[in-house]
């Protein structure tokens, strides 16, 4: 069942009522100031941090469901009084749409003859949030309302704004001037910044005291102001400051009104805070207004957006005999993929925005899914985690992203981190041939006293693995790897303990398979890069520990038909045929086989065929099998989870994605497209009603077999799955690499497919790479040209002329 | 304005419309188990510790006001749906009323010829809330009608509760037995502990998963399944647990049906956790629900309750002629004194419940008020208090309720805090003559290796403050003194930072009066202690030591007409003439003069009149003033509160008792009494519009006169202001004075009293006094009589044979 459709030539999912499964949402912003809306216009805005810098108020877990805070506004036509956007009134609208595009959402809604559309965006190198409010009379007599707006202001910590009230119903305070509403809470005091609520109209009146606006008992469904029609020019002391407006307008048949209503934000120099005594300098938000006076402007705006994202999804276009497939390439894949890039997994509907900076981990794999559409801010990125690194080569888990140092709040010593450092170094550099970076004097753990070249901060990475060995010569897993709730040194048996941040062992037994994995997969990249950029002898060096490793792992790491998974604090397998729950996991099989291992011997094959036979279901393939029944102190968190859910046998969508690659390794282009259309949300989209979550982007889970709610997706957004699948399915499977030297091409596609075309833009040159696969095979490249002339290799040897090159690619 | 009225034959409490100008809540609960319930049915419950033992959810800062949570019920009678209780539906009732007792309450509604009334209490040893529900067909017809209940999961950690969604959205788990649901989130795993919502009764249906309850997008006013009149029995997986019931009734008129509802909290003993695999061992639950199967048991219950707040509050009780005193010192003072023995300031509507445990400081205080009421329970605070105290004589700030151990989480090094464990001592001795108390072997940081007797802690404390002198040789304040908000050490440019942990100086230069005035006031305290144990060497050496405090404040502390505040790290003066803002505060003048300096050269009364004439309002005294129009940020906290609120010039109840003891030191019983009259709740019923909290229980602050919402109370419940107030109206002002041998009288009363009776229990004896004031004096006692024999001492003899001895004292 849907909810919507895919509109592809503008870049948006329509949603065509309000009674989605889940509330739908997407992301404004681009750079600094973000905004979650969803369908309904419910969400909240920051600056910079989801956390420190909380612009609007937003109650996560609230009920009514998504009715805790967004940007809402009511009509009072004189004799019924109702919301555009369908929220916060609810009340029936004769015609209703969201369109959820690139940067924007537009939502339309029609009552009693009045038809209002709403564009909510935040546009370029602009610190705010503008709506673009046409209404119109699409009657035939005469209208005279009243329009309100309403936001709700956090008082900027959001931690802060929910626990500590005993402060905070004393400090909120505001100034209001024309028809603007002022935030200034805390200004008087350490604060260099303030935010804005303004409309390029003069007022009927507002109004910035929540109690005064809604009566003392009242919801955000039935304000006292919106029913009597009039604000009540309340200026917030205390409690709960908000910012709204009222317009009176009068409309005559078919007439319409446009206004531009902006939620700003401000900082100012601490020498020019004020005015006069207690009165801010308001001068750069009147030069914000100022730039968006008019709706002229702000559609000028929308329209330099739609170019931005037109331009940053150009680097790879498909085009396939598959509708689902080229959008998600085309558009929403790489659109979720920098969605993460911005967000990390920070704030979403499930993320609250409090817990979790930027990961160490997440962003490095992240970058592997938008470097191709945004080089610069990637290398920036990676400079940025590479000097929360440690001395020892390990890292802080994650950073807050205001103000870029590493903190422990979340736990370290995750042995897995180093590593995607490495990858994404190395995916940047044959992305942009920019070997320079390697030479880039960065900080340890934020000190410039400790800086060193970049090179050297990759070197601690690969050494920090074969200096953290266990018994059997695997790397120890350290506080958990990839899979945070693996926490095989942990042994808590106190309610409440954290699993990520408390250990009980000195970690000098458990280790990890999946690491291994990784150190071939990612060492192999470490070796290269070091010999692509002249230093051979660290190359060999790499090589020859990845080699000792490898046969490590298949000695100590395989079981007969699939790879282990770990070793315990107790020396016992874990993920293995011995073990009565959790038998097989999915990570070491994906990440080995895209190390290279068993490809020669049979033994990736039968590896995968476990993971279908046994992980294998329609909604995706399930983390491990069979699930934890009980609670394993050796193995932590995971077995905490009832079954089917999150790590405990959910569909990790994350790791699909490596599955999806190893059978592209092993040339199972079936196999892998198979697994990809499980998951990828385009695909999703007919059973939404079990899936819930947004049919245009990957949730982080779906209900394994084993749950009650199978199939039923959660986590939407902000997730590992995004970049990895692009990888997966622009890399892996459609074959389109990106290297040193050139884009290496190597396909590994269903057999029944003819043709498809991908246009690449690779370092100002453009490559359209035409695939014709006239033998129905799933691997393997018969010839190739470029420009018309045949070339012997796989890759395509990068021009450097900034022109479009035409590659024709046989397959055979 | 009133909402309702004091039913004193009951010790009620009656609100007679749901719109109060704010929620207003009474505490269920008197040891383990507690819960906060509002005139609605709003609140929760939790199992010690409000933040690690939640039980049940509740949304702070909701919109709705106060429906973010409680125990709901729903009456669908065919045609129509309405909530007995008014929330959650909130459609009008044809009649209301809410009666706040002493650890219950009774909520009765009446609709369509169908009355309710709910009474909620907390059975005295029993973890669990128990709710008694009568029904009866009030008119002629039959009728039948569903009965729904509610109430929702906290899943234990509260606040992870509210941030941790990609977790928690996955792990919630019931069991369903019968008519009970049972909530075992985490139970697989690390919790010993369940909770579970029963009826006495058969249902027709059950829910357990919040939304197949509400449906996806409604809320707690219209849920589905009660608008369909029928429950889904929906078993929760993952996302929030709940537990409701759906009974099936059929009433002829005048039939009267009885229910009883119980919300329980079990631990079982990790070895019997389980019944079966997954299936939890309910033995514990059984007995609970048996202890209350009937209707008739719930009464006996409330029978021993109402025993047991009878011979609670039984200690001191007045006859006055001044009926609102009467029920403030005999039921609402001393009420409000034992909930915050039971909560201190961890959760109210102010509070979260998530910020704070135990204060050292605030629990010290707290005793001053309710040790008469339970001198046991009292000893073993001391000691839990006492054993968070550091070696070097200070102590942490708080601890955890649950662990008992001292944590900084909202940092140390707070100098007062120590001078009030020896306060506490000294009160708890001279209540009890329970000497003994300081050889009890008490640890130091919790450590049982570093235990040393009771006497060795008061030691240190008062050492403590000797030990940590400034340049003037007055105490330094530490990180603040008791006022938190003047943080002299602190120095914070940085936005977001705690003032309360944030250190920037070293500490040896700002000093604080208030310290001082408490360390002469105490450190007699101390001296006389030490004296009356046989200590006469440390009696005779504190006494030295406050001797010169005393020369020292005198010299240094005074400023020509009223004690100076501190001296800030520049060794300039705090709450001087020479000031321009904050140039006088209320916190040393009471202290100071409490302390007996001033008395004999007229600066004690020229501190007061200084106090009247700048700190006066009709609503009660600010704490300083003028108020700070700018951040200081060498004051800290205090000077960023906007100008009338919290610390900067608000009506901080607290102190204001400060004042009336200190008038009623120099004699001026009018003062003293007029202070009590302008903040005693009871006095402020009649303006309830202005001062919206609680009329029968003080809040922490009222807006000074600087502030836009002059009057406006917020913070009720859990404040010091509860002890302080009925020390100075007990102690102070009706003079009946707890000491070593015995009981002193010392009334400072209006001149216009004529008589008054106190009842006071001491030691198991009982004393009834009878203050005859025929000369209309209001300090001074012309003669004394015990049983009729003249004595010549204030002091009524211990007598200590558990009779009743009358006392007439005749003042002149």
């Amino acid at each position: 069942m849907q909810f919507g459709y895919f509109d592809d030539a503008r870049k948006e999912y329509v949603i065509t009522t309000p009674a989605t499964p889940y509330p739908w949402i997407n992301y404004l912003g681009s750079k600094d100031f973000f905004s979650l809306i969803s369908n309904t216009g419910g969400g909240y805005s920051f600056y910079k941090d989801a956390k420190l810098r909380r612009i609007t108020r937003f109650r996560y877990n609230n009920v009514p469901l998504d009715l805790g805070g967004g940007r809402y506004y009511y009509i009072n036509d004189g004799k019924e009084v109702w919301s555009p956007g369908y929220a916060p009134v609810k009340k029936e609208l004769e015609r209703y749409e969201c369109r959820h595009g690139m940067g924007y959402t537009k939502i339309t809604g029609e009552k009693n003859h009045i038809e209002t559309e709403i564009t909510f965006f935040v546009p370029l190198d602009f610190n705010g949030e503008v709506h673009k409010v046409v209404i119109k009379n699409t009657g035939n007599s005469n209208k005279n309302i009243t329009l309100f707006s309403f936001i709700e202001w956090c008082l900027w910590n959001a931690l802060d704004d929910q626990t500590n009230f005993q402060r905070n119903l004393n400090t909120g305070e505001v100034e209001i001037e024309g028809s603007v509403i002022y935030h200034k809470t805390e200004y008087k005091e350490r604060r260099d910044h303030y935010a804005f609520f303004s409309v390029n109209a003069p007022t009927a009146g507002f109004d910035s005291d929540r109690e005064s606006f809604l009566g003392t008992y009242n919801g955000f469904q039935n304000p006292d102001a919106v029913l009597e029609g009039k604000s009540k020019n309340s200026v917030a002391d205390g409690w709960s400051p908000i910012a709204s407006h009222s317009l009176e307008l009068s409309l005559d048949p078919g007439e319409t009104r446009e206004y531009v209503f902006i939620l700003g934000y401000v900082e100012n120099d601490l020498e020019d805070k004020w005015k006069l005594k207690n009165v801010i300098n308001k001068t750069k938000a009147y030069r914000m207004m100022e730039e968006f006076s008019t709706a002229e402007k702000a559609d000028g705006a929308l329209k330099k957006l739609a170019d931005y994202w037109e331009d940053l999804l150009s680097g790879y276009t498909l085009v396939s005999r598959d509708e689902k497939l080229n959008r998600m390439v085309n558009i929403w894949n790489q659109y979720q993929c920098m969605v993460t890039f911005n967000l990390s997994r920070s704030a979403s509907y499930f993320e609250s925005g409090i817990g979790r900076g930027m990961g160490f981990r997440d962003s490095n794999q992240d970058l592997l899914g938008f470097l191709h559409q945004v080089p610069d801010r990637a290398r920036e990125r990676i400079i940025d985690l590479a000097s929360t690194q440690l001395e020892d080569g390990g890292a802080y888990h994650q950073y807050q992203p205001l103000t870029k140092r590493g903190n422990d709040e979340v736990g370290g010593n995750f042995n897995d981190d180093p590593l995607w450092l490495i990858l994404a170094v190395a995916a940047y550099v044959k992305e942009t041939g920019d070997c320079g970076i390697l030479n880039v004097s960065t900080p340890y753990d934020n000190d410039e006293s400790k800086a060193a070249p970049l090179a050297d901060h990759l070197k601690r990475a690969f050494d920090h693995v074969i200096h953290n060995l266990g018994p059997h010569g695997l790397p120890l897993i350290g506080r958990a790897d990839w899979n945070d709730c693996l926490n095989l040194n942990c042994f808590s048996l106190e309610p409440g303990e954290s699993f990520q941040t408390t250990t009980s062992k000195d970690g000098r037994v458990a280790e990890s398979v999946m690491i291994a994995g990784m150190f071939v997969y990612i060492g192999k990249e470490y070796a290269a890069l070091m010999k692509k950029t002249g230093n051979e002898t660290e190359g060999l060096r790499a090589e020859k520990e990845v080699h000792e490793m490898e046969e490590i792992i298949m000695k100590y790491g395989y079981d007969g038909e699939w790879f282990l998974r770990a070793y315990d604090d107790f020396g016992r397998k874990v993920g293995s045929r011995e073990c009565k729950e959790g038998r097989i996991f999915i990570e070491s099989q994906g990440l080995c086989i895209m190390g290279g291992l068993g490809l020669s011997d049979g033994k990736a094959v039968n590896a995968l065929d476990a993971v279908e036979e046994r992980l294998g279901t329609k909604y995706g393939l399930v983390l491990n099998n069979p699930a934890f029944t009980k609670y394993y102190v050796e193995y932590g968190e995971i077995s905490t989870y009832p079954e089917g859910y999150k790590e405990n046998a959910g569909i990790f969508c994350h790791n699909n994605a490596w599955i999806m690659c190893a059978e592209a390794v092993v040339g199972r282009g079936d196999k892998a497209f198979d697994y990809y259309t499980r998951i990828a949300p385009a695909y999703t989209e007919e059973y939404s009603e079990i899936h819930r979550m947004e049919p245009y982007v990957y949730s982080q889970m779906i209900a394994g077999k084993d749950a009650k709610r199978f199939g039923e997706a959660k986590n939407s957004w902000l997730t590992g799955t995004a970049s990895w699948n692009f990888v997966a399915i622009t890399q892996y499977i459609l074959g389109i690499k990106p290297d040193y030297d050139g884009i290496l091409i190597d396909p590994a596609i269903p057999k029944e497919w003819d043709t498809y075309q991908v246009t690449r833009k690779f370092r100002g040159d453009i490559y359209r790479i035409t695939v014709n696969n006239p033998n129905h095979v799933s691997k393997g490249i018969e010839r190739m040209s470029v420009d018309g002339k045949e070339i012997v290799s796989a890759v395509i040897p990068f021009a450097g002329d900034g022109r479009v090159h035409e590659v024709i690619v046989t397959m055979g």
